[in-house]
């Protein structure tokens, strides 16, 4: 065991502060990465604050961060994905039965033993599992992912978890060029969708409630920017759309957009609206439409989002932090007053 | 032109009554067809009532039925499908384009400029087109389905509304042998959805309201029968079904069912209650779940229906009502008072 540096709750109400928390030495399969972005996933402050008290209850001290990227500083001796100096990213995943038929199609996001990055119990120490706001991890290297070299790093460790949440969905609903796509929501996930949309080869629409939100939409690769508030607007590509991408985590009429898809045209929630959205049946069974949701992906298929993203060069907006800022980057987060992401640079806690 | 038989509404408080409508006489690529029987749809109903004037005001008189089963009596010079003397089969479809996107695709139920087979815009002679309470009706080839001779007629009418509605979903989500499907709703749509189910070698539960359902279910094909109103039962079968039918026209706890899917598991409503279903988008986000909605197929799938069901020997239960007992028929499907839908026999109109 060793000692690493990290920012943890203490408390729902707690401001997060600087601590020492204790890491595995690496096992045999472990890979030991120095961490070097962060970014800060808006789960990552509904945990601090203990607002999934419902499912997910906190476990205090809460060390948050499921967006890591690093470099391996350690390995294992049975390690043969990772060498000394690789870089290395790793998810919202740190572990999984690797047994149950979940596993086994290499969707361990489903699988019924799986280990969150953090909150969750941790097998080897007890206690729970901590995440990457800190300088060091320590990972068995099945949920350890390679990074391509030429990805800026702050702007790659929201791939690992925003990345592959609208990746994921895209790839599973069929989104390819030629296909008609819209993302509903610009923040840190409707952000990603837009430039993956754009990337397949789709034809990318964005909707929002803002005009100015326009040009940063077709900045981000948008073809089109669509006001929702416009029902003209609206009812010029009512019936049109593939697949829709819905970001959006607050109350929001989901009928509209049902209206938008073709015929066996889909909608995927990404974000999670607290209320139930009232949903009219007749908008489904005209055009055979579905609606459906998805969480991040499997472990393969956050790694081919990596490569496709160093094909593409694709990375978030991120706005870059020292740990120091975290409190203030949540209070903005809850604004939405970020574009589009937090990436929290660790050298600032390697400096305290 | 020439004259038929037929009960048709005058306004939407009156009986259906006798009266005589105008048929045309069939062109090179028409089929004339005498009805033998025709079942009883719960949408000829709200098409008589007018209440759907929202989207399809009802113009009077208003002839419904379409789940239409007869002999061939004429055909156009130009028919090749059929001869004096088959039978034949009309659905809820006598025309479409033909060359949109969706027709190309044999998706005609998706064609936005469709003809339904009552209350809407009759090409040939105007007004609206006339549906199967009648002793006789003529439709274009393409929209005539062949009927497997091994099957009782009265209850093969129902297939070509019923039974389309519930084999099409089953058919497009992957209902295969080794899957496990629910059906919710066991009435004119969920009856079919059970005996289809068991035909595909799905195993098949039936959730229901009423233990007093359980023997039907079972004599339908069901495996098994959960009480939806017990608790332990349905966490027993919590993520375990690969799809379920949603065949319930009234509100109903549509979560407490997608909870019963597993992992990429689909719900495919085919009733349309009148209130928007309330759906909470963690349950889809877990499990990548998805909702989507379904009407009737398109021709080629019905009749890959119907000679499925000539395989399979599967008809809809019925209880045969002569046309004269149509308004107490109505009255009592308004209570769900028949196992498992009314089919008229048609004698009874030509005997008047």
């Amino acid at each position: 065991m060793y000692k690493a540096k990290a920012y943890s709750a203490t408390s729902a109400a707690s401001r997060l502060t600087s601590t020492t928390i204790v890491r595995r030495d690496p096992t045999e399969t472990d890979v030991q990465i120095e961490i070097l972005f962060c970014g800060v996933c808006h789960s990552d402050l509904h945990q601090a604050r203990n607002e999934w008290s419902g499912f997910m209850p906190t476990v205090y001290p809460c060390v948050p961060g499921h967006e890591i990227v690093g470099r391996v500083t350690k390995v294992g001796s049975a390690v043969s994905k990772f060498k000394l100096g690789d870089l290395a990213a790793v998810g919202c995943m740190v572990d999984s039965d690797g047994t149950c038929p979940a596993c086994k199609a290499g969707l361990e996001q489903f699988c019924q033993n799986g280990t969150f990055t953090y909150n969750l119990p941790d097998k080897h120490l007890g206690g729970v599992t901590y995440g990457g706001y800190s300088d060091s991890i320590v990972v068995d290297q099945r949920f350890v992912l390679h990074v391509p070299t030429n990805l800026d790093l702050a702007g790659a460790a929201p791939l690992l978890c925003a990345g592959i949440t609208t990746y994921s969905p895209m790839r599973h609903w069929g989104v390819t060029k030629g296909k008609k796509v819209g993302v509903v929501g610009l923040g840190g996930l409707g952000h990603m969708g837009v430039k993956f949309a754009h990337a397949f080869g789709a034809h990318t629409v964005v909707f929002t409630t803002s005009p100015s939100k326009k040009d940063d939409a077709l900045r981000l690769g948008a073809d089109e920017v669509v006001l929702s508030r416009d029902a003209n607007e609206m009812q010029k590509h009512a019936g049109s759309f593939d697949f829709i991408l819905d970001a959006v985590a607050a109350d929001h009429d989901i009928n509209a957009y049902i209206n938008m898809l073709h015929i066996d045209g889909n909608i995927t929630l990404v974000g999670a609206p607290e209320n139930p959205l009232p949903v009219a049946a007749f908008n489904l069974i005209m055009g055979r439409r579905s609606l459906s949701g998805s969480p991040i992906g499997g472990i393969a298929e956050t790694q081919e989002m990596l490569d496709f993203c160093g094909q593409h060069n694709i990375t978030a907006d991120v706005e870059v932090i020292p740990i120091q800022k975290i409190n203030e980057a949540y209070e903005r987060m809850v604004k939405s007053d970020v574009k589009y992401r937090f990436s929290i640079d660790m050298a600032s806690l390697k400096a305290e």
